[in-house]
C-alpha cells in the first residue's frame, strides 16, 4: 500500500534546546504555561516546546489516506480486512522505528449463518434484515466479508411465541411491566436500543424467563427523529440496524472461553456450552422497518408514556396477538485476533511504561468506529517517533496498541492484559485509550488520580472550530448545558473540570478494572450526532460529510492524546493527584448515602400508600395497571467505616501534594510507588459474584452494562437491595482507600 | 319531544322531618357527618338527610335518553338545533315548575364559506380538510348542519406564504426560534395545537408578522401516540380537526361588537373592522394528515428535541421550501343566542340568588362537550325541584342557566352577566358552572373562599367506581401523582384539598372576572383520555363508549354539583371561609416571588454567560442556533405592602372564622355582606391593558388564554419584564386585599 508521503521535519538539538529555553522565557506569565505539574520550570517549557513541534508535524491528509484505506471493506476480527490493516498498522509503526510485534490470540467468534424472523400472526410479514445500500455512498456498495446484522453471543435457537413490548428492557421497565401483569415468560421480548447497553437486555429478558429478543432502533431514539436520515443526513435511516455483542461482559470481557488467562494456543479452554457469558437465549437486531409491522401487530395494554416511540402507531405492550418465528443459527469459529504491539523504549526509565490504544478491527467499514481514533493515534505514534528521531526520546516507555476483536467483546485487549498481566502490574503507568472520534467538545473519563493531569492537557489543546481551549469550550458548555446546578456551578468555580468515572465499551477494562491500571479514555463529540454506529453506513463518506469534515477533531484528538503520552512519558515526577480522587470519591460517597436516603424514603412512602390502599383507589378499573409490591423497607448504614478511610485518605494525600509541590526529585522507585498506587484499589477476589472486575472504586454496573458504577460493592448492594451485605461492602471499600492511604504515607516517608 | 317518564317520588313533609332526625341522631359520630359549615347541627343533618333523597332522584336513564336526544345533530349557535334544544331545555324546566325564560341576544358568529389550502412548493398538495365519517358511528354519517372544521373569529383573507414550524407558538417558542435566526414575519406559522390556548397562537404569530396561520393537533399529543384512534378507541384519527374560537379572549370574552354591555337588539355594537378581539391574520386547524404533506415538504435546520412531533418525518424549522396557499372566508352572519334562565325562588332569602349554568350549544354533534354536563344539571334540577314540591323548596332562589354560544367565546353567559352586571352583583352568591364531564377524578376550581366548602361536598360524594368519597379519591391521586413534592405532602396532610383558581375556558369567566361573584367549575376527567373534543366525533356512540359508560359519573357529577347549589341555597350562614382564601394566596404571593427571584438569577447567570462568550463557545458553528440576547437584570421589588396586607387580611380572617364558629345567627344583611365580599376583590378600572378583567386575584393569562395567572397585576408584570409597573401592581393588589379585610371586620363588628 502506499501512503502520501509524509513531510520530514528535522531539528537539530541545539535548535530544539534553544527554542525551548526562548519558548520558556516567552511564556512565563501567562496561565497556559503554568509549569507542569510532575515537571520542573525547566523541564516543563521544555515539554511545551516539544509539544508544539509535535503538534505541527500531525498531518490531516495522511489521516485522511488511512482513514480511506483502512475503511475501504469490512475488517471485523477473523475478516481478510482485518488481519490486512493490522499488518499495514504494523508496517507503519516499524517504519516510524518502533519494535513492533502482532501478538495473535485464537478466540470465539461467532458468524451468523441463519437469521430468519417472521411475523406467523395475525397477519404474516417476512423481516427483511437487509441494510440497503445508499447510491451517493459508494462503500454501501461493497459489502465484501461484511457481517450481515447480529448479536454476537447470542446463542443459537430457533423459538417462536407472542411478542411483549419491554421498552429498553431495563429492570425499572420490567417492574412497570409487573404492574401491568404481563409477564415475558415463554414470550419474545422486542425492546429498544438505548436506556442500557444491548447485552443487558436478553440478559435480564432471559432472566425473566423470555425464550427469545429482538432489539430495534426505534427512530424517535435512532432515526427520523433526532435528525434526517442517511443519505440526507446522518441519522440511521429505515433499514440501518445496529449491530454488536451482547456477551455478558458485566461478568468477564474478553474471549468467553479463556476467562481471567490470555487465549494462547495452549491454554485450557472451557466448553461453549459451560461459557457463562454466551445468552441463554436467541437475540437479534432489526431495523425499525422490520420492527413497525411486529409492532403495529401487537395488541394488549397501550404502553406508558414514557414508552412511547416514534412509529406511527400507537406502542401496545401485547402479549400477542403478534407471534414471530425466530430462527438463529451461527457458526462458532475460531479466528485470530491480531493485536499490534509497538514499543520505544524510554531513555530514562525503561521498565515504566505507558500504554496507549486503539482497537482497529470494525463491525463493518467502520470509518467512525474504531478508525477515526486510530489514524488520530497512528499519526500521534509517527509524529512522536519524529520528536525521538530528532533527539528527544521518551524518557519513558511508550507502548502503541491497535487491538483486534474490541468489538465481539473487548477480546483482544483482554486477552494480551489478561496473558501479560504480571508484566503489566509491575511495568504499567497507566493506559490511554482512544475509540471513535467525533465532533464538538473534549470527553475524558478515566482515573481520578490523572483528573489534574488531564486538566493541563486540555488547558493547552485548541478546539479547532474555535480556537478556544478544549477545557474552556467544555467548561462553557457545562456552564450552560450541565445536567445539574451542581455540576453547572462546578464548571463555572472549580478549577479543574471533573472527568468521568469509567465503565465499560472500550479497551479500558482489561487495564483498570482487572488489573488496576490508572487508566482514561478521550475523544471529542456532542457536535456529531448520528446514527451510523454499528451499521453498514459506517463509511468514510459518512463520516468525513457528517461527523468530522477534514478531520479536524482527528487532529485535535491526536494533539490531545499525544500530549497526555507524552508528559507520562517525560514528566520527572508522574503527575498523580490524590487530592482529585479524594474529591470526587467523597461526591460519590455522597452520591450513594443519598440514595439510600432516597430508596429509604421512598420504599417507605411507596409501601404506606399500598398499605393505605392509596393506589388500589387511583387506578383505572378498566385498565390492568395495578399497584406496585410492597419492597422490604432500607434499614440505615454504618458509612462510618468509609468515611473515617476517607478522612485518613484525604489527610495523606495533603501530605503528598506538599511533597509533590515542593520540588522534591522523584526517584525510579517513588515513581514506581506512584503509578502503582492505583493497584491498591483492586483486590484480588474482586467483585462479589463477578471475580474478573477487581476494582473497587470503578466498575460497569451489572444491570447497566455500559454505565459505570462507582464504589460498585456498595453501590450495587444498596441498589439491588441486597441490604445485608452493604456493611461488608463498605468495610471491604474503606479497606482500598486505607490501602491507598498507607500507600501515600509510604511515598511521603521515603 | 318525548322524555322517558320521571319517576316520581313523594315524601310527606312529616316524613321527612322524622327521617331527618334518625339520620342526625344515627350519623353523629363519623366524620362524614359533621355539622356542615354554615349549619347548625340540626339544620345539617336535615340538609344531609334531603341529599340522600335528593341523590335517589337522579335518573341515568333519563339522561342517557337527554344526552342522545340533544346531540342528535350539530347544534351550534344560530343552528336550528341549537334553537331546538334551547327550548327543549326550556319546556323540561317548565314543567319542573321553574320559572323559564329565554334570554336572546343578537351576536356577530363567522362560519365557513371558503377554506382553501394548497401545498404549492416544492410539490404540490391540495388538503382536504374534511373528517372522515366511520361506520361503526352512525353519529359521524348526521353531518346536517356540521359546520366543516375552521377557527371561529379568523379573520378573512387569503395569503401565499413559506410555512414556518413554530412547535405551540407560545412567547417561549418565538424566544427560541429567534436564536436560530428564524423569523415568521411574512411568512405562515405551523403550529401544534396545545402549550397554549389556540386564540395565543394566532395572536402572537400576528404580533410577530405572520401572515397567517395553520394549527394542526400533532398525533404525539393527539392522536395515535396516546393511544388507539377512533373508532379503534378514542383519540383522535387522522383526519380528526379540533374547532375552536380564536377570538382574543384575554382582552374580553362574549360579542365581539358590544365589550361591556349585553348585545340586545338595541345597544350600540362596533363595526366588524374595529374589533380588537377578531384575528389580525387568517388562521385554520387541520388534522395530522392534512399536516403531514405539509411538514414534510420543510427544510432549514432540525426542530429542538422539545418540539419533536408524532409524525414519521425529521420536523424542520423552515422557512420553507414548503410554502402554501391559504384562502379562507367566512360569513359574519347576525345569530340570534338562546339562553335558558330558569328560576326557583327561595323562600327565606329570595334575594339571593344561587346561579348554577352549563351551555348547551356543541361545535357538533356535542355529547361530551357541552351536553354530558348538561343533562347533568337537568337531572339535577328536575330533583330539586322534586324536592321542592315534596316540601323542602330552597331557602335563596336558585336560577338555571343553560347557555347558547359558550364555544364561540363564552358568548351567550357573558352577555346575560354584562346585561344584568347591576342586580347580579347586587342578588349573585355564587355562581357554579359545569361543562363537558368526564371518568376518574373530581376537579374543582374556584374562589378560594369556597375551598372548605367544596371539600365539605367532595366528603359526601361517592366515586361511583371504587365507593371511596370523591375527595378521597383525589386526595389518593394527588399523594401519588402530585406534580411536586409540596402537592404530594399537602394532599397527605392538610386537612382540605386545594381547588384550583379559575383562568378561563368556560362561562364561570363572567361572573367572576368581570363582576366578581364568587364562583366555581365542577366536573370529572383523567381517566377518559381522548381525542373527540371540538371534532365530528364528539358523539353519543363515541361518549358511551369510551368516555363514561353508563353515565355513572354523569350521576356523581350531578350529586355533586347538586349538593353545592342546595348547600348554598340553605345554609343559615353562607359558607364563606377567608382562612382557606388568605393561605392560598400567601401560596400565590410565595409563587411570585420565588418567580422573580429565579428570574433575576438566571436573567444575570444568562447575561454574564453572554458577556463572557460563553454561548458563542458552545455553539455548532455548523447550524444557525445562536446565542441568546442579554435582558434586563430583574432589580428586586418591594413585596411589603402586599404581605403587610395579607397579614392585616390573616388576622380578619382568623376573627372572622371565630365568629362564623361561634353559632351566631347570620341576618340576610350578614348574608349579603358575606357573598359580596368577592366584590372586594374586582377593581372598576380592571386590569391594565385589559379593563374588562376587573378581578385581581384571578384572571387568564394574556398569553396563555385559559391558563390562570393568580394576583395577575403583578405576575404577569414580572413575567412580561414590565419592571416599571410591579411596584404599581404590588399596591393594587394590596389594596384589594385590604378591602377585603375591612369587608370581614365589618362582618365580625355587625
Amino acid at each position: 500500500m502506499i501512503y502520501s508521503s509524509p513531510s520530514l521535519i528535522r531539528y537539530s538539538a541545539q535548535a530544539f534546546h534553544c527554542m525551548a529555553i526562548a519558548g520558556f522565557l516567552s511564556i512565563a506569565s501567562p496561565s497556559s504555561a503554568q509549569t507542569l505539574f510532575g515537571f520542573d520550570a525547566y523541564a516543563s517549557a521544555q515539554q511545551r516546546q516539544m509539544e508544539t513541534e509535535f503538534d505541527a508535524l500531525i498531518d490531516r491528509d495522511e489521516m485522511n489516506a488511512w482513514l480511506r484505506d483502512f475503511s475501504s471493506e469490512a475488517h471485523h476480527v477473523g475478516s481478510p480486512k482485518s488481519k490486512e490493516n493490522a499488518e499495514a498498522i504494523a508496517d507503519l509503526l516499524r517504519s516510524w522505528n518502533y519494535d513492533v510485534e502482532i501478538a495473535e490470540y485464537e478466540v470465539l467468534f461467532p458468524e451468523p449463518l441463519t437469521r430468519e424472523l417472521e411475523l406467523v400472526a395475525p397477519n404474516r410479514f417476512t423481516a427483511s434484515l437487509v441494510e440497503d445500500p445508499v447510491e451517493s455512498d459508494a462503500s454501501t456498495s461493497n459489502t465484501d466479508n461484511l457481517l450481515a446484522p447480529y448479536n454476537a453471543f447470542s446463542i443459537d435457537g430457533e423459538v417462536e411465541a407472542e411478542l411483549v413490548f419491554v421498552n429498553y428492557g431495563t429492570p425499572a421497565d420490567y417492574e412497570l411491566l409487573e404492574r401491568y401483569g404481563v409477564s415475558v415468560a415463554g414470550k419474545i421480548a422486542i425492546s429498544k436500543y438505548g436506556g442500557s447497553w444491548r447485552g443487558i437486555k436478553p440478559k435480564l429478558a432471559g432472566e425473566m424467563g423470555a425464550v427469545g429478543t429482538l432489539i430495534y432502533s426505534d427512530p424517535a431514539d435512532d432515526g427520523y427523529g433526532p435528525g434526517d436520515v442517511y443519505p440526507d443526513g446522518p441519522y440511521k435511516n429505515d433499514s440501518g440496524v445496529q449491530r454488536g455483542s451482547v456477551m455478558d461482559m458485566p461478568t468477564y470481557p474478553g474471549d468467553v472461553l479463556t476467562p481471567g488467562v490470555g487465549a494462547t494456543g495452549d491454554v485450557n479452554r472451557l466448553r461453549r456450552e459451560d461459557a457463562p457469558t454466551i445468552t441463554q437465549i436467541p437475540v437479534l437486531p432489526i431495523s425499525y422497518r422490520d420492527a413497525l409491522p411486529l409492532l403495529e401487530a401487537m395488541g394488549g395494554e397501550v404502553v406508558p408514556e414514557a414508552w412511547r416511540g416514534g412509529l406511527p402507531i400507537t406502542y401496545h405492550l401485547g402479549p400477542g396477538p403478534a407471534r414471530v418465528r425466530l430462527k438463529l443459527e451461527f457458526d462458532w469459529k475460531m479466528v485470530t485476533a491480531y493485536n499490534v504491539i509497538a514499543r520505544m523504549e524510554g531513555t530514562e526509565f525503561p521498565d515504566q511504561w505507558v500504554i496507549r490504544g486503539n482497537h482497529h478491527d470494525g463491525w463493518n467499514h467502520g470509518a467512525a468506529d474504531p478508525l477515526s481514533g486510530i489514524v488520530a493515534m497512528l499519526a500521534e505514534a509517527k509524529a512522536v517517533s519524529r520528536l525521538a528521531q530528532s533527539g528527544y526520546p521518551p524518557a519513558r516507555t511508550i507502548v502503541y496498541a491497535a487491538w483486534d476483536a474490541e468489538e465481539p467483546g473487548l477480546i483482544g485487549s483482554t486477552e494480551w492484559a489478561e496473558h501479560h498481566a504480571e508484566e503489566l502490574q509491575e511495568h504499567a503507568v497507566a493506559y490511554l485509550n482512544t475509540d471513535g472520534n467525533g465532533r464538538g467538545f473534549v470527553n475524558v473519563g478515566g482515573s481520578h488520580v490523572l483528573e489534574r493531569f488531564f486538566n493541563e492537557v486540555m488547558e493547552d489543546v485548541e478546539d479547532p472550530q474555535t480556537g478556544v481551549s478544549v477545557q474552556e469550550r467544555r467548561r462553557a458548555n457545562l456552564r450552560i448545558n450541565g445536567s445539574s446546578e451542581k455540576i453547572r456551578n462546578e464548571a463555572k468555580n472549580r478549577s479543574d473540570l471533573r472527568i468521568s468515572p469509567l465503565g465499560s465499551g472500550s479497551d479500558y477494562t482489561p487495564f483498570l478494572q482487572h488489573l488496576g491500571i490508572a487508566s482514561a479514555n478521550m475523544g471529542f463529540g456532542g457536535h456529531s450526532g448520528g446514527g451510523s454506529y454499528h451499521t453498514m453506513y459506517d463509511t468514510y463518506e459518512h463520516y468525513l460529510r457528517w461527523i468530522d469534515p477534514g478531520l479536524v477533531y482527528g487532529q485535535a484528538l491526536a494533539q490531545f492524546a499525544g500530549r497526555a503520552t507524552l508528559r507520562l512519558a517525560n514528566a520527572p515526577r508522574l503527575p498523580f493527584d490524590f487530592q482529585g480522587f479524594t474529591d470526587n470519591v467523597a461526591g460519590y460517597l455522597e452520591e450513594i448515602e443519598a440514595l439510600a436516603d432516597d430508596m429509604r424514603d421512598k420504599t417507605a412512602t411507596d409501601n404506606q400508600d399500598i398499605r393505605e390502599g392509596v393506589y388500589g383507589i387511583i387506578l383505572d378499573p378498566t385498565k390492568s395497571f395495578g399497584p406496585p409490591l410492597p419492597k422490604p423497607e432500607v434499614p440505615h448504614f454504618n458509612f462510618a467505616p468509609l468515611k473515617n478511610a476517607l478522612a485518613r485518605l484525604t489527610d495523606a494525600a495533603d501530605a503528598y501534594e506538599s511533597l509533590a509541590l515542593s520540588g522534591a526529585p522523584a526517584s525510579a522507585r517513588h515513581n514506581y510507588l506512584l503509578y502503582t498506587s492505583e493497584r491498591e484499589l483492586i483486590r484480588e477476589e474482586g467483585l462479589t459474584g463477578r471475580p474478573w472486575y477487581k476494582h473497587h472504586i470503578y466498575a460497569p454496573g451489572f444491570y447497566t452494562g455500559y454505565g459505570v458504577k462507582t464504589i460498585p460493592g456498595v453501590r450495587e448492594a444498596i441498589e439491588q437491595r441486597q441490604f445485608d451485605q452493604v456493611a461488608g461492602q463498605i468495610e471491604i471499600a474503606a479497606q482500598v482507600l486505607t490501602s491507598l492511604a498507607f500507600r501515600l504515607d509510604e511515598l511521603v516517608e521515603h
